[in-house]
């Protein structure tokens, strides 16, 4: 049962360039979907670095085990992915199946299956369709090419109703290099078993441990910073590779190198569209929220306020019938457990002062937001009034629509 | 736009007989509602004794503020509820409100301003009515009568669609004492702004320590172990009286008394029935779901594991779709933060073990539950293998009636 397209998805994807070193691709292995692809892999050349941010699930996936043990190694040949199955609580079998897979790639790209991450992503509990899955890895090893992107992004999604791509080109020195990225999510889990992945890589030459230093903080700014349910998955992986085949540039030792400022800035950029797309893509979104919350005590207890507006089943219901009902907003932040002082809390809906000074600003008149509310974009501020924390989330109203994806759809 | 009575209300409700020192009712002061009783008052005799537990949102409303300062001094003659409008986020007018509707109930029964708890519940952020609140308090003071109780049960609630009540007696010695209480709550704040309140009273003589020391774990395993939609009321309040004036009994003075056995069990029972049928009456509720976990490294972290399941929008969906989708529940386990383990982890649905030693049950066929899925019962049960910690909580399933309650019908 596919969905409508997101009213809230972006009028065009960018085209993916080539990355020099890597290759990438996806054919319809048939392990749940049929008619589409759902086995997606990239090659990359060897003296690929590698980092990633995974779920903090107890219960993770065995591929997310498997990649826990690899990544601190700092290096990886391949990244394999299928869509419909996410391996998940299978016991033993699912550590098995996960070995397999990454020897299987392994052997058809002429690696050790240690240099191969693994990811999957779909329904919990049911074992992979291992003997499909492994007979379909020499074809798709061939199958790589430098163009291969787009079909990538297409073959990670479950129940996205659209694939979402990002790109960048970033100086080092003086050097140009790119960076792609593609990313699949829609609820946290769903019944197929929608969770977060995205896998970005570029062409630049850069140390395992810079690009872990650059991928965690810039993963908590835009992947941590989305919510569309609060469900974490089980499967939830952002991979960055780096290929070294680009234009020749400075070498770079630390991710604060004043060189790489611009090269963190584009990766940003790319992982906040990527994950700002997620969002566009919520379970049933009819609307965008974003949340903007200052005054925190730090940057923590923003985030921390920010997600508790932004898990708010009351605020995005309240969003979904554009109802102002900013008494829910303060409800939030008082159930967040940060600290908070009632007299110092301000509220801004659509740039519009709702309560300051701890009760309703007597010039506000609920006109003023109407059209705001009735809009795609909704834009929450909250000002605690306390220091200079400060952090923006992304979230999407709760609607019908998610009812219908999550109760009346059986998976 | 009243909402049709929940289909898990049970059938009937007890009649509250008269306790001693006590009198309780409700009159239509027009503060919000049209037609029906908005302003509850319960009287109390002198030497009444009290304890509270109340919310621990930073934005309390503001009678949460006033009572909080009132509380330990354990004693009280009256508390007065408004239904309607919850008095939170209303600045120094908020609290001057609350210290006028005090003096003035303590004026019409001859107390203490400060002897005089307050409760509000209903919208945030706009000023109570408090000329017609303060006009219609020498009246409601005049009118409450032994035989209030059900009157005081139909005039907090707001977005309820039944009331809530509940009785037992409880032996102290060789005296039989009795114990009555009402509540109200549906969704944890809503457009009309629901939210949880308690009222228990007994005509037994417990100091206020001993009170409180029976009422903080009570509620913990009762109250607290409720869930609708996981958002923290800025009103929640239960407050339990008592007033010397039943049959002579022993002195008791301390919580652990065994003579004070066969009232703590009777207190905890009706605390848990008013909380199972807030849970009942959820909004949108189609089924009441039972969450026993056991099996953790102590009874908090087996309440977190369990308010976690509770909380999740996807197991709540699929619930409301009957789907037995264990694997969310077994995601929810994993986004606890708690130590789970998946090894030792067993899931149990309806009876039926699903999922045990970190994989599907091989003999488990979803047609042994498809039955208890379709019932108003829903009972998921996981151990997590670790310890004896448990906790047992209440919730219900996340249905289109709780998106029309709160998105559809503006407040």
């Amino acid at each position: 049962m596919p969905h409508a397209v997101s009213p809230l998805a972006p009028e065009t994807q960018p085209d993916l360039p080539p990355i020099a070193g890597c290759r990438a691709g996806a054919i319809a292995a048939g392990l749940r979907y049929k008619g589409r692809a759902d086995l997606t892999m990239f090659a990359f050349a060897p003296g690929t670095t590698v980092a990633g941010v995974q779920t903090t699930s107890t219960t993770a996936g065995a591929p997310v085990v498997w990649n826990d043990d690899r990544l601190p190694g700092g290096s990886a040949r391949a990244v394999i992915i299928n869509a419909g199955n996410a391996n998940v609580f299978n016991g033993e079998q699912g550590m098995k199946d996960v070995a397999a897979t990454a020897a299987a790639v392994g052997e058809a790209i002429g690696c050790a299956a240690e240099e191969v991450l693994v990811a999957s992503t779909g329904v919990i509990g049911q074992l992979l369709p291992i003997d499909k899955l492994l007979a379909a890895v020499p074809g798709l090893a061939e199958h790589v090419h430098e163009d291969g992107w787009a079909e990538a992004a297409g073959g990670i999604i479950t129940t996205d109703t659209f694939e979402k791509r990002a790109t960048a080109t970033a100086r080092i020195g003086n050097a140009t290099v790119t960076i792609n990225g593609i990313a699949k999510g829609s609820g946290m889990i769903a019944p197929n078993m929608a969770t977060m992945l995205a896998y970005v890589a570029t062409d630049a030459a850069l140390p395992s441990g810079v690009l872990r230093d650059l991928l965690v903080p810039i993963t908590d700014r835009t992947f941590n910073c989305v919510t569309v349910d609060g469900d974490m998955s089980t499967s939830d992986m952002c991979l960055l590779f780096a290929t070294g085949m680009g234009p020749a540039h400075p070498k770079v030792e630390s991710a604060t190198d004043p060189a790489l400022a611009d090269f963190a800035e584009k990766l940003e950029a790319i992982l906040r569209d990527l994950a700002i797309q997620i969002a566009r893509d919520g379970e049933g979104a009819q609307k965008l929220i974003t949340i903007d919350v200052t005054g925190a005590e730090d940057d923590r207890a923003a985030r921390v306020v920010a997600l508790a507006i932004g898990n708010s089943p009351l605020v995005k219901t309240a969003i979904a019938g554009e109802d102002a009902n900013w008494g829910r907003i303060v409800m939030a932040v008082g159930k967040s457990g940060e600290k908070a002082v009632r007299d110092r809390i301000a509220v801004r809906v659509g740039g519009v002062t709702i309560a300051r000074d701890g009760g309703p600003d007597p010039d506000y008149r609920e006109e003023q937001i109407t059209g705001h509310m009735k809009g795609r974009d909704i834009h929450i501020e909250v000002d605690l009034g306390l220091g200079g924390g400060k952090s923006r989330v992304w979230t999407c109203d709760l609607t019908h629509g998610y009812i219908d994806i999550n109760a009346d759809y059986r998976s």
